[in-house]
């Protein structure tokens, strides 16, 4: 059989680890698939850096807009990421009749309904492994592995930059700016890593994961976002007094009144597996109601990890090419006419969770009697709680010193206005700091 | 559509989850696998136990042989276990078309190329998800997820009632045989516990992911076995010192000579993620030339655990039903013509790895000048090397000691060569112990 032709739009570290990777392992790759995988034109505005790649062993051009027409192309890989000429071209495939492989977490978190829509009236697959956590197959781990079970929460460190400035913090008890520079010195971290810090990022990826799980629409308009650039050292070394790790994450879970979608720094218990994921690696725990708690761990990122997952999706479209559309794994794992829409993404404030508090206070008596206060008044009770010595807080007098506090599950909203009630106390000296917490059990 | 009808062949603790997991959330199963699954008929010797399980939801009967003939039935699970029914119940369901869904590690790792040939000869499907590490997917992250790599080696804590002994033998420092009563009582371990202590059920597994992973025949008679029944909690003391766990592996990895495939207690770096899965708890760690290393973690036993596998298959088999047998998964990850057969499982003795040795020795001058050259002469380095002082070890005297080394890369071949010479040296006071040790980054 001839080899079924790709189109590759972008050749950068992806794209060029996606056309090294299926020319060194061809032949194994054409075993499992049953046939040959051909990438027959590249698609890069630098068409000189992509002819150095590729050779004379495919088609260089510099108007990706072209490939996506050919009719000799049967796949299009898509990765020039964003949102306006990738959405462009991936619907212009679609219509075209091409199945589509992609890496573009952002462009499906936002506008994936829309995309899911035009593939499923028009035949043609949207693959995306790539998209969330590199090279682990955590895509087809939820959309094919898990089908027996009601998902009950998806949680995953799934940016590998956060999760190696966390590292780092940790371990050498350094601050997030001096972290931050010395990991984009080591290439962690980009130039502008706003995406990556700000828990963008990682918010695109949970969306994903989140319709996967539960059969909801891509809504990441609705995921609450919190990033790790507030984060101090003292917090890390807290939480790791009381058995605690800080991670960011990507939480989606679900509940009786709808879907959590939310990506915030949170305590794991640090025996917990996915708590000792060090570095730039990331780790995604899923749990089921059959299957229990699963964990599936690799890198996040990188040319050849992130081109695994883009061949990987290639050899599926491959294989499931020649089968009636009906019978194929369906993009949001639920078939479309299956989709549990009656699910809503909860507000934030409807989430429960527990949380870590540190409050700087007057060292004064009474002083602990009135947190506690507030908090009972609020339903919020306290599961553990540290006050340090007043001298043992570096600097600033020793009138001061740190309370740190667990509470256990209360919704956001409560816990909201139980910091406003706290922090409008005289004796409160700085701003409250607050982190979730979580089982993960 | 109607749903696709199902015959189930034994209902003991996973079949029982089968039928209870279907039903339980058979809403969102049909929504993902775009049909739905009944169970039409049971099979059971014990049909009042049966009956007792699926009421009058499936007809219960005693000959499991009549359900693999029955036309209205597309798919039989098999989950009666053993070689001689379950492998002639299997081959006469291929005979009459239907696909198979099994969870019989044995079969397959003993008669897995025969009756693969046979569903390839008839265009039916043989699943089998649930065989290998309970409900975590790892036969989907090799066979699908990973196609992209060239695996380099696969590592897998599969055998859940071994690693909750070696955890529990760690963790309170007690002996094997009163851990295994413990692990008995707890239901962990069974009455007859051989093929798990002994390591055989961990063999048939990796049998199975070497197959996959590599595209050679399954070929169980090649495995190299060794349980955990003569593990000393003195060893698992000394690795700690060491930086090391024990645990009981399935491995295997290729080389320039073929495919290693063995399970025995090994010694892993403690900070490996692997190294830290305890109890009943199981994690495979598979390593490919684009992805890195990447692992899988989950409850590997279990009712329901394993039926989230067995129903995976179905939906699978559900979705894949009406495609041409060309195209869909093949049964070893490669298609039947490009196996690759030309690859060797090798001879233990040309296996490479490195060892943990403990010798208790006269504690005279000299001895372990002689053991070093022993060593040397083998061509065999050492890595490190501990000499417990005389009076440190319990009973026996003061006249002897423990001298624990561990060494760099050697072939199995060169060390039982050397074990052998310095087990002769009459300084040489006990069988000398040998773990083997592997680093898995």
């Amino acid at each position: 059989m001839n080899p079924i032709k790709v189109g590759l739009l972008g050749i950068g570290t992806v794209g060029s680890g996606v056309f090294t990777v299926l020319e060194r392992n061809q032949t194994e790759i054409k075993g499992r698939a049953g046939r040959g995988i051909e990438i027959a034109v590249v698609a890069d505005r630098d068409t000189e850096r992509a002819r150095s790649i590729v050779g004379e062993r495919a088609e260089v051009v510099d108007d990706a807009f072209a490939v996506v027409k050919r009719p000799d192309i049967d796949i299009v890989i898509e990765l020039i990421g964003g949102y306006t000429v990738a959405k462009d071209l991936v619907m212009q495939a679609i219509e075209n009749g091409k199945h589509v492989v992609t890496a573009n977490k952002a462009l499906l978190a936002v506008h994936g309904t829309e995309i899911f829509a035009a593939a499923q009236k028009k035949g043609v697959m949207v693959a995306f492994e790539a998209a969330v956590a590199g090279g682990i197959p955590i895509i087809k781990a939820l959309r094919e592995g898990l089908t027996a079970n009601r998902i009950e929460w998806v949680a995953g460190i799934i940016n590998g930059t956060t999760n190696f400035i966390l590292s780092e913090m940790r371990d050498k008890g350094l601050d997030f700016d001096v972290v931050l520079k010395e990991a984009q010195r080591l290439g962690y971290a980009e130039a502008d890593p706003t995406f990556d810090i700000e828990g963008v990022d990682a918010a695109h990826k949970v969306t994903l994961m989140s319709a996967i799980a539960f059969g909801v629409d891509v809504q990441f308009d609705k995921a609450y976002i919190e990033g790790i650039t507030k984060l101090s050292s003292a917090d890390i070394r807290y939480a790791e007094q009381l058995g605690y790790r800080i991670k960011l994450l990507g939480i989606t879970k679900r509940t009786d009144k709808g879907v959590e979608l939310r990506v915030h720094p949170t305590l794991i218990p640090a025996k917990r597996l996915i708590a000792n994921v060090e570095g730039a690696m990331n780790a995604v725990v899923v749990n089921g109601d059959a299957v229990g708690t699963t964990l599936y761990y690799g890198k996040g990122a990188g040319s050849e990890p992130t081109a695994s997952a883009v061949i990987a999706d290639l050899v599926d479209v491959t294989r499931m090419h020649t089968s009636d559309p009906a019978n194929r794994v369906p993009h949001l794992a639920f078939q479309p006419d299956s989709m549990q829409s009656h699910i809503q993404i909860l507000p934030m404030g409807e989430v429960v969770t527990s949380y870590y508090l540190r409050l700087r206070v007057a060292d004064e008596t009474g002083v602990l009697a009135r947190i506690a206060t507030v908090l009972a008044d609020g339903g919020i009770s306290i599961d553990a709680i540290i006050q340090r010595e007043a001298d043992e807080v570096a600097g600033e007098g020793a009138e001061q010193t740190d309370v740190i506090i667990l509470t256990h599950d209360c919704t956001e909203a409560a816990m909201n206005a139980a910091i406003a009630t706290m922090q409008a106390a005289p004796t409160v000296l700085q701003p409250i700091v607050r982190i979730r917490k979580e089982e993960l059990n």
